[in-house]
């Protein structure tokens, strides 16, 4: 068994045991999909942003994650003011910058985030993540369709964990996971992943979970990533006739429910 | 095959063929089953609705839903804000006057909304679409109860479509569209969508996507009214024993995921 | 048949024959399947928070739930003023404390809530409940697990039903429910209920319904708690194999939509 499946599976088990409490200040689309998605993996989840709050509610939580897709400025500072909490107590914080490209708003909050908190992980698509290294990218709302060949993909991963100290997880067709120094893909998922609202959301949630195990942030994000492919996978193989996104979707939830330790092994399509 | 068949299904074929991006300022009830609504015909949904980036998102968008489902002020603020840049981009936008009845903080924000903004397609029940019109009506709530003949319907879809000059849609046990001059009745459905939230706050999303595709608002609003009809019954003939509301509701989205033209003409009940 | 089956029959009877209109002030994280709840049992769900409307919404209503899973200073202004025309209508409220040992901000909130707005029912877990009466308790987030003997649960909930003159609703492994005289225990339900999240805010969106349909709070408060203990139970054995959380959750709206007044007998556990 390689290196990393021995650690992405560490992570599993640790979540196990741990049930982190994992506090979410998130998108109103998609909350009910990720808190699904936490508990069934084993986590519990906490959703709470009142600004009042959410400094006693991360300090006691074992994560954070911190979702930018329906954003509003107090929400902004609510986040802020949990991810400085949550940075404090070291509680690790997780960071979705969900369609950061699509307008200057979300720009500019996604940077001062940056500015303020310190993040453990940082997941995004091609798109999104191209936006925090300044680069030109393709948004199109909260989706993207960017062509990056595998080696340069590699390197914006490597790069911008390295300048932002953070694991960056981006993840796509291919998924490409970096801490700065090693670099794990997944060729884990299924397209009809794109037709499902929220899966990139509930990927960050997961690995909210993951990093509430107390596992590193880089097998966090792999297990995570790794996770949400591969109930992808199995969510499509279980489709029968007639069946369509929506049956896709409660499948997705049933196979994280079902998640054990051989799957990264079997099902994994993880490599470094 | 009726020219509305066609052009319905030509509807369909612009959908698919455009995957537009449908910016929806919506209510948090029923967002999650919008946006899957959107992406199970095949478009991209983009919920926003900070007022600080409507504008940008509206108008990079191919499609505006409004929906009145939990507004409040800056939420009305922002519809208006999003709705006139649409407006002056040329995006088409619907709107979905959500319980519009039921309080007059929810009346007084519709007449705002209808005096600064100028919309393709205005989607209701006959309690909602009443109220737009002027005359009295039973609201309940947000579902509404109405006994209204075939052919007074008709006069109050046509009427109000001339006056406000939109595409009307209302929709109900028959469901009425007109353009001011030519009315179009579908006469499909099934009552267990009533017993689902947000069946109304889907076919309104649905009416975005199909706008996005570019077709004319009145074959987009029969094309959306159609599509939810349709799979509403069919949703009901895959139901097995013991299951009720929770999976027929799935079975909605799988219903859209897996629409094709030709259910236009062979489950449609459509005629003008 | 025992008193209590059969008031919690009639509970059933009457909410199927009145179908209320039942005003939610809830959380955006599980608004959804309150209203897919209240909708499968057969009442008619209306989400509305602005301070503008709620008034008038819960004067036109035949129940108000109130719910603090979201909190914010506006939202729980919302509740007050909602709930105190609720009160002076006549239309029951029922409250429920989500997560109140978390935070001082939901502790403070919860206060000025029991201050001023007189609840029919208040339904919570052991720790929330623990909160209420003043008591040391060991909440994580807005899970709770609590060991209490059921001898001194039956007190905590007599108890304080008495002194805040309402119905107190403790759900757990055993359910709590007294009016401050009686006590009725329920042993439905089922472990993976702790799995689904909102499954306590749809408990409490069920009593709501019920006594939308005008039975005595004692009566609606069992007949919600049982409602969701049976379902779990029915949504268990129905799970097929592969299937976990997800499919248990769609499966839950399926039993309270397929929901007999037999059930009470034949699935359910209530004694007094």
């Amino acid at each position: 068994m390689s290196k990393i499946i021995k650690e992405v599976q560490e992570s599993l088990i640790n979540l196990k045991r741990v049930k982190p409490l994992v506090h979410c200040i998130t998108n109103y689309i998609t909350a009910n999909d990720c808190a699904n998605a936490i508990l069934a993996v084993g986590g519990s989840p906490a959703m709470a942003d009142a600004i009042e709050e959410v400094e006693q509610m991360a300090t006691q939580a074992q994560a954070l994650v911190l979702n930018l897709g329906t954003i509003a400025n107090e929400l902004v500072d609510a986040m802020i003011k949990a991810g400085k909490a949550a940075n404090k107590a070291g509680v690790p914080v997780v960071f979705d910058p969900v369609g950061v490209g699509a307008t200057n708003y979300r720009k500019e909050s996604t940077f001062r985030l940056l500015k303020e908190v310190k993040f453990s992980v940082i997941r995004g698509n091609m798109a999104e993540i191209k936006v925090l290294c300044g680069m030109e990218s393709n948004s199109k709302g909260v989706d993207s369709v960017e062509d990056v060949k595998e080696d340069a993909a590699k390197d914006i991963a490597r790069e911008l964990a390295k300048k932002l100290n953070t694991v960056v997880a981006i993840t796509g067709v291919i998924d490409y996971i970096s801490d700065g120094e090693r670099v794990i893909t997944i060729r884990n998922g299924n397209e009809m992943l794109t037709r499902v609202t929220g899966t990139g959301c509930m990927t960050t949630a997961l690995i909210g979970a993951y990093l509430g195990g107390g596992s590193s942030p880089l097998h966090c994000a792999v297990a995570g990533v790794a996770t949400m492919g591969m109930v992808g996978e199995i969510a499509f193989d279980n489709l029968k006739e007639n069946q369509g996104s929506g049956s896709f979707r409660v499948s997705l939830i049933d196979g994280m429910y079902n998640l054990k330790e051989a799957d990264f092994q079997n099902v994994g399509k993880i490599n470094e």
